[in-house]
């Protein structure tokens, strides 16, 4: 495989404030066309630490991207860096900086003399065209084919050329490797129990290559497949994925990359159900992610988020004796609510949560993570006890997707 | 200034899916006793490139970091390359690998022969406890007060490692110098029309540093002041920081890293108001935002996602002619719901929500991104108009902060 190193330039990535995102982007592209990422650099604007990172990437890798320093300012030094290692001049172009004099007029602006380093470009670079910004890119070509690839900082500005100016040559060097990627992800699972699960099959195949990743609440199954044809990548990703979702059944919820809160929708809107949802301690972490969701309107019809057991009695008549007998966070409460909340809202299901979220709140028998979810449609009437880890933050997520996932197995497959 | 230098190991950080983040925490850490981050490499398991990245690192940073590469699978050649470079040997230790066996028994796993791996240290390196996880750290004190730290990956084993056992040593060498921080948010500002009515004030400080940035809904004004002593430091902060607060007045929502619904949370506990919400467009979030404070039961009553005009008219008891005749995205029915949600809760504070998040339904007189906020008190009834750019996601999030904003502005200062 041809092999790529990135190199992100700017004194701002190297706060506590601001991390490369650039590199995570360029990485996705350059895999798809077969070039893998080995080395990441994050540099200031430290003239001798610029020039001994781009000599030593020089040295090792294929081909070099950097982004970032090419600004109008003293700092942006990645034009005089790359000309002294390179050891080419820069040369003014004229056309570029009539382009630059331009925007600067439409957008009503004085030009600096400083934009006019923007206009330097090195000696037989190729220029790379930026529609959004006043710096341009360049492309250098060196012997044994090598490629130097500079790229402006802001991902609107460099997103484009990337993608328009600089992949399809680099397309050209991987001699048309074919590289495709599918996401399973699966709920109702932990990482290492997935792993369990699918190991036996997955590790029979050396392409495509596997990755098991947790995020947030979900496992996600990375597969990666190369071949020298779209088709036969395609072809290699089905064979291994539908044994893979095979194995894990209803545990998989999406293999397309959508979301949980868009997996529901779909399922919602092919069915033509509604849902309605009555929330405590998510405190309407449902109502939002499933309003997250363009066109949700079709589906969701209202959310209630009774966050005091009053809210609970006034707005889903919920007997304040049953939450006095059997506690705010119970079964009976959290079936009441989505009793409740159905039968206000007219919808085809109703959901609710009832829970602690912590960190204060919690009982011996009421420990924080505990979370009740309830569920009315017209033929059931149930509820699902969860004890969830984590902190407030993470509680009310988990319990957020247990109750969307809830959902899509009893009433969208 | 002391400089160091981190280098995170991990194939997983060469792929599009994962960022370290590590980094950006170690930088603060390092920043606050003085320590200046310049360089950040990301490096997978390639032996060849890891062992360069290394020998540049000693030669030109005092202090070199790694997180990462110390797990007890092939692919954990941090030990390996360490003692390679270093020219020390690894040394079986006892006492690590019996605590390791322990760990293992208490978990009721068993232990494989790659665990073993772990109770290797680099001859006269300090081994550096991890109370969660079996993989220790190391500190190697090399001539000219130079040191390596190494440290595991995860970040709830790495974190407490570096806090307890690595900052109190670099610190000395750093003698003693003391970096504050201090982070002013602003609400209702753009980020160059801050910097505008600021930079007249913070250039004239080369201590403390000033660095503006934009997070989602809110400019952030970071400051970083740096002094032999806390006292010294704190009152460099203090000086500035009154001057840039006095200048932005009300539009200063937070100056110790509260976020706004922490700050609107704190003053209706203060004012002993209650609050309730009745959201369309942004589908629950103000809800969510708000209970996402621990004991915000104090303040928070109850929040309707009303997100059909029929749940508008059902729970709100908004006319449906009131709807029709001005439309659901309106100031008229914003007032409305907000009259309605304090009537029907009983808080002191009703905010409401009602708007076009897109992408679909707008129309030539209604464009994406319009909101209305409507407000009620017992004392007035009010409104606001917004036209907010960005997608679905961004026109959410900025009209929740926006109604948090105003409920803060209007009632709680």
């Amino acid at each position: 495989m041809l092999v790529a190193e990135i190199i992100a330039i700017g004194s701002e990535l190297l706060t506590p404030f601001h991390t490369d995102t650039n590199s995570l982007w360029l990485t996705e592209k350059l895999n798809s066309v077969g070039i893998e990422v080995k080395l990441k650099t994050i540099v200031g604007d430290d003239e001798s630490r610029m020039e001994e990172v781009l000599k030593d990437a020089l040295q090792r890798s294929q081909i070099v991207i950097s982004t970032g320093g090419l600004g109008p300012t003293e700092d942006d030094i990645t034009r005089k860096i790359f000309s002294r290692v390179l050891k080419r001049p820069l040369i003014l172009h004229e056309d570029i900086l009539a382009n630059i004099r331009k925007l600067f007029e439409t957008r009503g602006l004085q030009m600096s003399l400083n934009n006019e380093r923007q206009a330097l470009i090195l000696q037989d670079a190729q220029v790379l065209h930026n529609a959004n910004g006043t710096a341009p890119g360049m492309l250098v070509t060196l012997d044994n084919d090598r490629r130097i690839v500079m790229l402006p900082g802001p991902p609107r500005e460099m997103k484009p050329i990337f993608e328009q100016q600089v992949l399809p040559n680099l397309q050209k060097l991987s001699h048309g490797l074919r590289v495709h990627r599918k996401v399973i992800k699966v709920s109702g699972l932990g990482e290492s129990a997935v792993d369990g699960q699918i190991a036996p099959i997955y590790s029979k195949y050396k392409n495509p290559t596997t990755t098991i990743l947790f995020n947030r609440a979900e496992v996600q199954i990375h597969l990666t497949a190369t071949a020298s044809t779209d088709i036969e990548a395609e072809k290699l990703l089905e064979e291994l994925s539908e044994k893979i979702e095979e194995k894990l059944g209803i545990n998989v919820f999406s293999v397309q990359g959508e979301s949980m809160e868009e997996i529901v929708g779909r399922w919602l809107t092919v069915k033509n159900y509604t849902i309605a949802t009555a929330e405590s301690c998510t405190g309407g972490l449902i109502a939002t992610r499933l309003t997250d969701v363009a066109g949700s309107s079709k589906y969701f019809l209202q959310g209630l988020v009774t966050y005091s057991s009053q809210a609970k009695v006034d707005l889903l008549d919920i007997p304040m004796e049953l939450i006095v007998e059997k506690n705010v966070v119970s079964a009976e409460v959290a079936e009441a609510m989505a009793i409740g909340i159905k039968k206000k809202s007219g919808a085809t299901i109703g959901v609710s949560v009832t829970g602690l979220a912590g960190p204060d709140g919690a009982t011996p028998e009421r420990p924080v993570g505990l979370v009740y979810i309830g569920l009315a449609s017209d033929v059931e009437v149930t509820h699902r006890k969860l004890q969830l880890p984590g902190d407030r933050e993470r509680v009310r997520w988990l319990a957020s997707n247990a109750a969307l996932d809830l959902v899509r197995r009893r009433y969208l497959i």
